[in-house]
């Protein structure tokens, strides 16, 4: 597997929780959730934000409210968890932390689990033994 | 999303990262893989296992071979990391470790980062103002 495309697949199984978890308890638009979520390093960018919220929000897990905030020009689309949604994250949490400290674990293991130490010859060896 | 499919399918995501660091430096057969990287909460079972090792044999990043441990009455295939296989890893853990820490900080950030505290007016209370 190439890390690249690896990367991205991670990404994209993160995206969902990511953005639900930084709604939790307040209204967020586009822009703020890329500054949060995007750049560099990040999880979301334009092209994949837009079309996650939408379907977070055709699934009822979002909804959403244009307002004129008073430093604002124009209104902005701002977006909030619905009951279901906050449902949804306070499950998928536990599920993100349990699985990342599985890898965690594994990646870390070597440090901890030495490797079992047995003789060990090849089949060719014992034939001739 | 339904949360069963999203855990699957972070499972999925990191069960090469996951079985290439177990095997660092050390040669484990299948079942010393399942005992380390499977069971409830584990990223892999019986079933994608041994697809997962032949596809990374395939591809060269693993090597097999099969020996007979004294302790062992039949000959068990025992896998170790070939020099693109230990490439591969170290290029994989920190991009594990950088986006795990991204989407732990998203999940954490609630706490840390205030909402933006700005008044804000529905588009008809503005009308009406």
């Amino acid at each position: 597997m190439n890390v690249d495309s690896w990367q991205s697949q991670l990404r994209k199984g993160a995206a969902e929780l990511v953005v639900l978890s930084l709604l939790r308890g307040r209204q967020l638009y586009g822009v703020e959730l890329l500054d949060r979520a995007g750049g560099s390093g990040g999880i979301v960018s334009d092209g994949t934000l837009y079309p996650l919220l939408a379907r977070l929000e055709r699934e009822g897990k979002l909804a959403a409210e244009w307002l004129l905030p008073d430093e604002a020009k124009i209104p902005r689309k701002y977006y909030r968890l619905t009951a279901e949604g906050e449902a949804l994250v306070a499950e998928m949490q536990p599920v993100w932390r349990a699985f990342s400290a599985f890898v965690d674990a594994a990646i870390e293991e070597r440090k901890h689990d030495p490797a079992p130490a047995r003789p060990r010859r090849s089949l060719a060896e014992r034939a001739r033994a």
